[in-house]
């Protein structure tokens, strides 16, 4: 298949596939998702991604209508019958379906859906430009939600400024980016913002900071402001499609790019790790 | 018919029309929406929510695929299809249909929905109780967007304590409701919070504001404290299926009713200009 769409059972084209005007998606965004590529008919890191969904669908009390393992096994199905060699692979649990009201009954089992596509996988050497603004999201950031209008607007102000990613701050307090994490390196030492209601906890930081770990690059989880940005040897943008890419200019001005041998060890380690897990050459 | 679903020019009922995949309220909440009540096959105070609804949408840079008359005389028709004297009324634009991608693309033509089903009028005389808790929604608050998780989940609260709502606060100073506004009146002054980014420009709060005006009740558009609620002679929560419902408890202490003569004008003003409207004798 050249794309594959999946609802609570039904599989098609994203263009076959249809959903029930009443899927509380449609009126609250009443959903949690996960995103990660697909490379070898592998999904990376797929382990990482199912533990994050179960736990933001709990936060939010919307009941999963499969277990882990059997969810997993689904999704390598479909991804094996998408054409290509790697791809985009996501999936999401919206509430249920039932007549519009900001009440959900105590009774509702969610509805499972799946996208897949490919998606070419870039190199992570190539460094990047961003743009910064502040951070008006909801306090609800740990919570990998729908409600991702603030995370549309600011990648939207991104595109238009010809940078790749826009950085957040609150009051001067670099949080992280519209639909990434952001991390630096200064003096040797890994900074990033503490896993807390402000930003979401990356999969691809996480294991950005266990390659740290293995490299003897010390790690401190502390949220660093916009002086310490601008400041920083390397800055890295990270999510499970970017992975780790160095930023090499914000708004125009000219930053980082001051300890390439730290940031090199990191992107080696990462490409190691995805190689190892999928069993392809895809990332460079 | 017993209910109306509309999407994009196809009408059925909710259980017949369906919605493409790749729609953006999947994946990002992309859209913004209005609710009224219907009376006598009229939508109450249509224009100032057609109003609301194109602010919105420019706010968000959405593009409404018809203009505002074509638009209210779309909700007319639709209306007069469905059973019932009385009804919710509902509508919303979604940024469009392409494949999930945070950035969109400049030529996109919003997808227009409509629901419509019967819904009862009560009376606006019955006292509610109502909770609190803090505010932790993003910074749009004017723009009345389809991401209203944290309104699923302070409705819920509401709905678990047994309250009609719940009244939200930043740092103590009280804000709005999950889905609703709320106003007090203090020694015969009406005092509401400010029309900025941290609460939705109430429709019905508007009208009420209005109302005073003309019953020469001083009107200070002021945020007040958690304090000076608790204080309040009157709590009233509007919105605009609820008008104006006064309050009597607040997480079971007791509150306001101190003030009821400027509360039964207000309410009585209300109710006049809604059977001015409409010509319906359904609000009491």
């Amino acid at each position: 298949m050249e794309n594959l769409a999946y609802y609570d059972g039904k599989v098609g084209t994203v263009d076959e596939v249809t959903i029930p005007f009443n899927d509380r998606s449609h009126f609250f965004g009443d959903g949690v998702y996960e995103a990660t590529m697909g490379a070898n008919g592998v999904p990376y890191l797929v382990e990482d991604h199912l533990d994050r969904f179960y736990s933001s669908a709990r936060a939010l009390g919307i009941v999963i209508p499969s277990g882990k393992d059997e969810l997993k096994q689904l999704l390598f199905d479909l991804l094996a019958k998408v054409d290509g060699d790697t791809h985009f692979v996501y999936w999401q649990v919206t509430r249920g379906v039932a007549m519009r009201d900001h009440v959900y009954g105590s009774d509702m089992e969610g509805k499972l859906w799946v996208l897949i596509r490919p998606q070419a996988l870039g190199s992570i050497r190539t460094p990047v430009n961003v743009t910064v603004t502040e951070d008006k999201r909801f306090e609800y950031g740990h919570v990998k939600t729908l409600n991702l209008l603030p995370a549309v607007l600011y990648s939207q102000m991104a595109h238009d400024r010809d940078a790749c990613e826009t950085i957040l701050h609150r009051n001067g307090v670099v949080t992280e980016c519209s639909h990434s994490n952001v991390s630096i390196l200064k003096d040797g030492v890994f900074y990033s913002h503490p896993n807390d209601e402000h930003i979401l906890r990356g999969i691809a930081k996480t294991h950005m900071i266990q390659a740290c770990y293995r490299l003897g690059i010390p790690v401190i989880e502390r949220a660093f402001t916009l002086d310490q940005l601008f400041d920083a040897d390397e800055i890295m943008i990270s999510s499970s499609s970017k992975f780790c890419l160095p930023v090499r200019s914000i708004d125009g001005q000219a930053v980082a790019g001051r300890d390439p041998e730290n940031l090199n060890a990191l992107q080696d380690e990462l490409i190691r790790e995805f190689r190892d897990y999928t069993g392809s050459n895809a990332l460079d």
